[in-house]
């Protein structure tokens, strides 16, 4: 049978998602893989929506593997959360239809990235934020965030993940063309965090390869008023990795939703 | 001169707040004196508003401590800032009245208790809260929580950190009246936890040894239909330590806000 799970992790001792070289560290493919292999018996690939970075967290991630039908799924979700590492975490198990993959078949995924303005390190936040020591403009880092979105060359923000060595040897250039489909950046909705913490939100079909850390780190370039907000349209028109801010860091960002076509998966 | 801090640590790594024998880990005051001491060049004590237990986090906690008038207060955060470990920091620094003392001049304490409803653990909460198998009936335990307002005994949640092994063989019995002025249940203002997380948020002119992590164990129990609002407010009445359920865990506690008389100390 083909099962999907709804995936958590904290990102922070992780080499991503990915399985890598041993040397490089673990991952939470490789943590994955270990436990669902104990549980079929046998050794299973898991697929991932979203291979985050190194360092980077879901609340969300969906990953689909085959196992011969010998437990529900409950026993599934009970095994696998007794096996894994405490940073990760299964929240649901579904049996989805065989041809389902949790990479190809999801139309969009989520991420949300937490931005903190204070000069001061913030212990209990620190793992999860990317702290700047100044306040950033929200309203012109919304008006930025807004000129994303529809269908457009994201080229300026990354490069296609199906680029390999080979293609780029070859010359070939996958597309950069993604759509985005919700762009927000706003101040925390909790309470406590409202006057130092923004959020930035983005949705969209499929993400380049850095792209998510390559954009947060342009709009914070807004927020600190380094770029207009015309400026950042330039860049995006351009379709120019070359124009890109800094990669903002790994442990802001979170993958918090695939979505699928109706009738796909249900959590 | 006398200096008053405002402290943020996340408490997972600390034996408490108030210094131990090393055998018993490292404590925050550990922390905080050796820091200070290295700046001010000689040993200096350094007094809280709330000795939080082994595991509590602080997000406003205060202290203060007598130094000689060698360096700015600017100089005084960055330089301790610096020196202290990353999982404590000072957001703060003023000078305040000679007579001022962080524990003794406090007026209020506020704390905020995480509960996260759900079977499965949460890797990116789990440092913060206390987790439920179930979900809580939620305006049960507001109803509850709103019979502790005002003065009253609370000796159902515990003991007068004043008494002591020598006041109790004495059969010595410090008072355990206080005043609740704010106690609030509700469910998380933060979009992506309100269906599973709720907040439980206290403020006490001051509060009794465990008398927080006793009330939200009880208040759980509410929570849970183990005890109608009723009998909680029979238990609180009854003023008897006995009554109490179980203590909840260190790990879902927050020490946000210490509250002083006007004029005293502003951040």
């Amino acid at each position: 049978v083909n099962l999907a799970a709804l995936v958590e992790y904290d990102g922070t001792r992780f080499a991503g998602f990915q399985r890598q070289p041993a040397a490089r560290g673990p991952t939470v493919q490789g943590a994955l893989e270990t436990a669902v292999a104990r549980v079929a018996g046998e050794a299973v690939s898991v697929e991932a929506a979203g291979r985050t970075d190194s360092g980077v967290h879901a609340s969300g991630q969906v990953v689909n593997f085959h196992v011969p039908p010998r437990h529900d799924v409950v026993t599934w979700q009970r095994a696998l959360n007794a096996l894994l590492p405490s940073d990760v975490a299964v929240a649901a198990v579904r049996e989805v239809a065989g041809d389902f993959r949790a990479r190809w078949s999801a139309v969009s995924r989520s991420y949300r990235y937490r931005i903190l303005c204070r000069p001061v390190r913030a212990p209990l936040r620190e793992r999860y934020v990317w702290r700047l020591p100044r306040s950033l403009d929200v309203a012109a880092m919304a008006a930025a965030a807004e000129l994303l979105l529809g269908e457009r060359d994201f080229g300026t923000f990354g490069s296609s993940p199906r680029d390999t060595r080979e293609t780029r040897a070859a010359g070939v250039r996958r597309s950069t063309v993604r759509t985005m489909l919700a762009a927000r950046v706003e101040r925390s909705a909790e309470p406590a965090y409202e006057t130092d913490e923004i959020v930035c939100e983005l949705t969209a079909n499929a993400f380049l390869t850095g792209m998510v850390r390559r954009l947060v780190g342009t709009l914070a370039r807004v927020g600190e008023g380094r770029l207009s907000v015309d400026e950042f349209a330039a860049r995006v028109a351009a379709a120019d990795v070359a124009l890109a801010a800094p990669t903002a860091p790994a442990c802001g960002l979170c993958l918090v939703r695939v979505g699928y076509p109706p009738g796909t998966v249900v959590w």
